[in-house]
């Protein structure tokens, strides 16, 4: 693991802070971690800032629990226990991000299922399970912010890559953080899809077998790199 | 007092004025003050101007009744009454917004209650009361032009963080200027979320507790900071 | 009736038309003028050319007949007569707008009424009347392009400020020429108001009373002037 | 047939890729094509790239059947084979893009027609037929990857300007660049109308007569030339 490993691995998480922020992911609040790529128990947050404006200085390393490794003063994000809880449970996930984007809402406060209804969202799985703080903490500031809620929140996540959290927003994950980003932008542009369908009448969903197959080739390395580039330039990155 | 402290608040002024242009709150009509910090019985306002490209220069300072303290022949805005009013019955607010955010008129003229459906949205509190201005004054050009209308209004909003006006639009207060603003921002948010989200069935809102104890973590100093940095960088004014 | 007045009125007409193509009113198609300052029987308009790009040397001064003055070779709009038209039928106006705004399309093909539903959309007028060109002239290429069609649709918007054209879009006309487009944005905006407020259920239109004096209200020297500054400041040429 | 006709034809083929990017038809998945002017067996397509990052040195050369002249080792798309299938199909065709411009997808999902509700949506044709490709091929990765899925596509198409892919986007066809660029642009738009509308209640389409005469004079060359200049200004390349 050298050095240039880790610089990549910060360079690449401050430009996904970015690209969520330019498509409408996140705003003011909402975070996305990389998990160290030298050390599988530690992962890579910004300090408590918003996406948009988030730079190099401004990231910092955490163990799994949540503790800083080098924190310099800064203030970390009071939800990073969501972060350090999927890691923990999920070794086949290495990128996690945490949103309000606002067409994925509704379906956190209403029965509509969240399914792919258009091919590029076939990365966010077949079915988007829901969870709510409710029944197991009651009234809450509505924060995932201690690792209790960060482990119930990650059991209703199971195997899946994207999560609904009621009345607050999603989770989305990745085996590479182009992937979580990736994933991230469907889930909202499904989310849009589906609101603006729904008024047609009935909709046809994909297939588990279409979802599978597209899923698989989205993944894939040329598909991942094409769309990274893409959003980098609108990001404002362009040669990056 | 310091003469530092009002030039800070009225530098935040402008910033407010175009931060809730950026954002899309206010457009060519609707306005944004704070009370001064060196007199309660006074506040600050632009001239009439749109907030868009309101600047230091055009911030005019005005006794509770609406008076100009060295007008300079600037010329005020008709509905600066709405502002004093407000002052005179809430010791507890220090700025007030009025916005016509179209994404919150429809709550104007129909009988569906715009509550907080995401967590963002707690601190414009549990109920939203509407003024109407037609039981009171009759057929008038909607504006809150003088002082009756004014105190009618604030009557109208009571204790609660935000108001409705049939057919015109909002006010939205905040015991600082940055709580002001970003409970101008989330009204309009939270509107455009009902709207969407009302296609889908019955929605589940945040419980009493919920808006309480969110809205609590919302009004920290961390979260406006992170709040009013990002919309401050939005606005293009990156770094101040 | 100095050359200043003409220079003036056209330098005027290239703003509203930068103006009516960054506010969404008028994208390739579409088109505004003004009645000349200097002969009520000729008007300026542009050449054949996309409001966003439309500058000082594509404006033509057109007899009401649609005769070109000194055309130079420039290609006028085919849809001239509408202008021409409107002109003759009405004393009282001075700059007429044609746009297809996509939210203004949706009254011209159903029937809901588009009336004011905020106060700013008073100037739209109580009613906006609704010409089709298919029981007059069949099938066309649906375009006002005689002055036959003009002055049927003329006869059609009476004394009113705005009419629709079937499946086509709108007509916007104004005392002068910040009038008309103030009209036309707020036309469109109080569409997209109805479409989305809609959903909700019953609508609270304003009354004849508050439309006739916001109406006036929104026509004060004091309320265009306010809109023009924030308009040209919007579509980039902030201090003219 | 000159170098420079070729060169023109491929500096065009660069800004479509940027006009249907700026104008939201294409995001990071989709491309646009065109027939060689000197070899109708040949069309010119991007290597595997974003439309919005597309440039000259990205063009590549295919045969109909979809192998590359000049690879140079640039990896293509993987559903050229929907360009090359259409080409030879349909002689009169010498341009094709395929996209998921979001308002048309729910139209792939559901039994609502998208038919020509606005006179500038006349270029997409009187019936847009839709294409699944489950029944002839079951469960895919959704992509139009070879020449069987091609020639099918190309099937459904019939003589029409546009078709939709079910769950998946669209092709537009025109008899040059700049109007498979108009047709894809007003396919859009009249997506985003048909969805807004329909809330309304029952729609009044145009007519198949006013459908052919609106279509004729917007595929004239004044139109196309009015658009393309509107377009390419739009995209940051005013005054090519």
């Amino acid at each position: 693991m050298t050095t240039g490993t880790i610089e990549h691995a910060l360079r690449e998480l401050v430009l996904a802070n970015r690209i969520l922020a330019r498509e409408g992911v996140i705003d003011d609040f909402g975070h996305v971690s990389v998990r160290s790529p030298a050390d599988p128990n530690r992962y890579f947050l910004s300090r408590s800032r918003s996406p948009e404006i988030v730079d190099l200085a401004d990231i910092m390393e955490f163990t799994l629990e949540g503790e800083a490794i080098d924190g310099q003063g800064r203030r970390p994000y009071a939800e990073r226990a969501l972060h350090g809880a999927i890691y923990m449970a999920r070794r086949d996930v290495n990128a996690v991000t945490h949103h309000h984007a606002r067409a994925v809402l509704p379906f956190t406060v209403t029965d509509v299922p969240l399914k792919p209804l258009f091919h590029m969202a076939s990365v966010i799985g077949q079915e988007v399970p829901l969870w709510d703080s409710q029944p197991e903490f009651g009234d809450t500031n509505m924060l995932v912010d201690d690792l209790a809620k960060g482990h119930s929140l990650a059991k209703a996540l199971g195997k899946n890559p994207t999560a609904l959290l009621r009345g607050h927003g999603a989770v989305c994950v990745g085996a590479s953080l182009r992937e979580a980003v990736f994933v991230s932008i469907y889930m909202k542009e499904n989310a849009e899809l589906v609101l603006a369908a729904r008024h047609l009448g009935e909709l046809q969903y994909l297939t588990p077998g279409e979802i599978g197959q597209t899923g698989d080739m989205l993944r894939s390395q040329l598909a991942q790199s094409r769309s990274w580039e893409y959003r980098v330039a609108r990001a404002g990155f362009r040669g990056l």
